[in-house]
């Protein structure tokens, strides 16, 4: 079965899954990255040897995990030279699986839906892992890859995934980005942030509970008008924040009453 | 001291304020409400009694909570007739205190700076109530009834008091809605909707112990066109959610790129 590894890449993804095929007992045999500095803190975690030449990359693993940009899985995979037998795996939401095809039979994806932040602990266990394989002998190994992380696997398509990736990018990125916007406002008013944390505490608890839309409140499902010209106000006709404002409320307002409009 | 209450407004405001006054042994004399409906079942929820006429609400309260929408609170608040010793407070963010400046010298703002919603519960206990009056005995009634609600008080007037409204609709109405229009996409191509929870229960985690600024990850940091590019596409060019897709990346890369841009 799959026992050595090289992981490209040595960023936010690549740093979590190397620590989880660690501890894994996963002999992560080799790092490859572009960015020296990390590339080597990451080999140096795992106590594994490090590269930044796609000629000098191991041919001795079972497994190949691609945890870069999608420009540079295309770029490395296409040019790594490696025997058909190995199994090649990229972790990207919205890259097709063949980027590999000319390279072996053996490939798939292996995407753990998750936000990773180097620093930031994330129990790898519970992060469920997408998977999609070129044959069924390499969908055994993605599967026995992910059970010995003691995640939980999901087949899914291409297609179904890029929807999945674009839905996590509005759910965590977006969402992420909304409360920083907020806690930016109130930073720059002089107004101490931890006065927002009952807030999104409370925000949280209900979106999780009962799901978002039924979560709603606020000015924008009633289009306030009178609440809305004062807000765009402060944030300045012009601004990307009032921008934002102006279409989310609109968005907003569309999903609550779009029964009365049709 | 104060102890006989009006609440005017039969909404998620009103309703949670309400529950929180009568078990913290305040008498809730009356609901007034233009809803009837609304207004009827609170009244029925606080045994109190209801009236949906400006001319019966009753002159025996020491305090009136307005707790309808600014338009309301404004028009109602013209035509009510009360003595001048009474106390009149409204809950809203937006709306300055001097709207009752003619009726009596006892005004202020009693701002409960969370998101309410009928049905799910809310400790009130753990809401920060923005406060602000017009004189200091008015001040000290308000902060009574915080104290008796067992809530922590924060005395802000009213410019800050706009800019945390706004806040709080960036950082719980859009942060909301971010999460909404990703579960609609994931529901529209048939995807199990409770693939999001890890997702979203490690990105409020990470927001709540190191702030949203660090907690962003995605293609939008580093505008990685190639996925933007299917993003857009799989949402369609011309669609709202597009356009928020647009204009939140490119307020998210100009968040932590901006060293390089000046």
């Amino acid at each position: 079965m799959i026992s050595k590894i090289v992981v490209l890449g040595s960023g936010n993804v690549a740093y979590h899954l190397v620590k989880a095929l660690s501890i894994s007992n996963f002999t992560i045999l080799q790092i490859f990255s572009r960015n020296q500095k990390t590339g080597k803190e990451l080999a140096k975690l795992c106590k594994s040897k490090f590269t930044d030449k796609i000629s000098s990359i191991t041919k001795d693993a079972d497994a190949y995990f691609f945890a870069m940009n999608d420009t540079a899985n295309e770029t490395i995979s296409s040019q790594i030279s490696i025997s058909k037998d190995k199994l090649l795996l990229h972790t990207a939401g919205s890259l097709s699986m063949n980027i590999f095809k000319d390279k072996t039979n053996n490939y798939g994806v292996f995407y753990p839906f998750q936000t990773f932040t180097k620093n930031i602990d994330c129990d790898f266990s519970k992060v469920p892992i997408c998977i999609e394989a070129s044959n069924t002998p390499s969908l055994k190994k993605i599967k026995y890859i992910a059970i010995q992380l003691a995640c939980k696997s999901i087949e899914i398509d291409e297609e179904k995934r890029k929807k999945l990736h674009l839905a996590g990018v509005f759910a965590s990125n977006f969402m992420n980005h909304c409360i920083y916007i907020g806690e930016n406002i109130l930073e720059k008013s002089d107004i101490g942030k931890e006065l927002l944390e009952p807030l999104l505490k409370q925000s949280f608890k209900k979106t999780l509970s009962v799901g978002a839309k039924d979560s709603q409140t606020g000015p924008a499902i009633r289009m306030d008008h009178q609440i809305i010209g004062k807000h765009i106000d402060l944030l300045g006709e012009k601004s990307t924040e009032s921008e934002i404002y102006k279409i989310i409320s609109k968005s907003i307002y569309k999903t609550y009453n779009i029964d009365n409009e049709e």
